[in-house]
């Protein structure tokens, strides 16, 4: 389920702070820009409750950010839920024992991992990253949760490209986002 | 100047959940693991809240944060003190245009680049990461900073190893840390 952009206001200003950039990182693709978002506090501020407004009382107790840009939403949440942070980063940047997931991307191939220990089985987690676009990278995210046990009640982004379909790859789970990109 | 150790209860709970992971990324190095600390909501939330209170206060219109655990503890300061979050990126991960600055680092050679007009001139910025080794990352943020015309007024870091004299390369700007480590 997406945010109705007809009832909260805030999205517009979110939406208009996104910059497309043609043809980064190579030919073709219409790179969404968050960091012109990050420009505006008020904005990324918004961007920020909106996604509090809607976690606070869903009993998560984690909140997994992928790297890079998930690093950049993820923590504000979870402070703000009271729910620790997991980065879930690119293999050889975690120091301690790891799980891994090879997966495809939009334009490549990667691995995500997870510190072994950082997430205990039952625990309630949520997902975040700036933008969905094939899904492949969420749904790595959610299979190293599933690996130790806890279990993913949604993922947020702030972007969704739904003509790249990825949220009929999150094997089921929903999918919340501020804005989309066509 | 760092903080004092003494006087604030919360710096123990914050030191006491960073791990220490030796021989990472090579052998000798005793790597500084701050996922640790992310785990603990509220040892994360306390170090938060400790840059939050002696920032909010300062005038600050700009917090950069280095790529990637940068980007983990810049975003809620920027958030809680009102500046806008500007990140500080490796190579080929900026869309727009940039300016770069190639440093040497404690085990080999990197560059930052920052986008061309997210910051502007006379701006008050706070450079924030989360550990200052020998300093060369903080003061390439900080020259990037300096080149668009910000006025630099602190930077900041959870941890310093203040036996590699990071300290003494930042050209006079006070540094601000939570921990030392030894």
């Amino acid at each position: 389920m997406s945010a109705d952009k007809d009832e909260d206001p805030r999205m517009y200003g979110i939406k208009s702070r996104i910059r497309v950039v043609p043809d980064f990182p190579k030919p073709g693709i219409m790179f969404q820009d968050i960091t012109t978002l990050l420009l505006d506090s008020k904005a990324f501020k918004d961007a920020i409750d909106l996604f509090v407004e809607r976690y606070k009382d869903r009993n998560i107790s984690v909140v997994a950010g992928i790297e890079a840009r998930g690093f950049i939403f993820g923590p504000p949440i979870a402070l703000a839920i009271g729910a620790k942070f997991v980065p879930l980063r690119k293999p050889g940047k975690l120091p301690g024992e790891v799980i891994s997931e090879d997966y495809v991307l939009e334009y490549g191939k990667d691995c995500l991992q997870m510190h072994i220990g950082a997430v205990q089985p039952e625990e309630r987690a949520l997902v975040v990253d700036d933008l969905i676009a094939t899904g492949g990278t969420l749904c790595a995210a959610m299979n190293l949760l599933e690996r130790v046990g806890a279990e993913v009640v949604e993922c947020a982004c702030v972007i969704e490209l739904p003509d790249l379909k990825g949220r009929e790859r999150l094997k089921g789970k929903p999918l919340y986002v501020l804005v989309e990109s066509h």
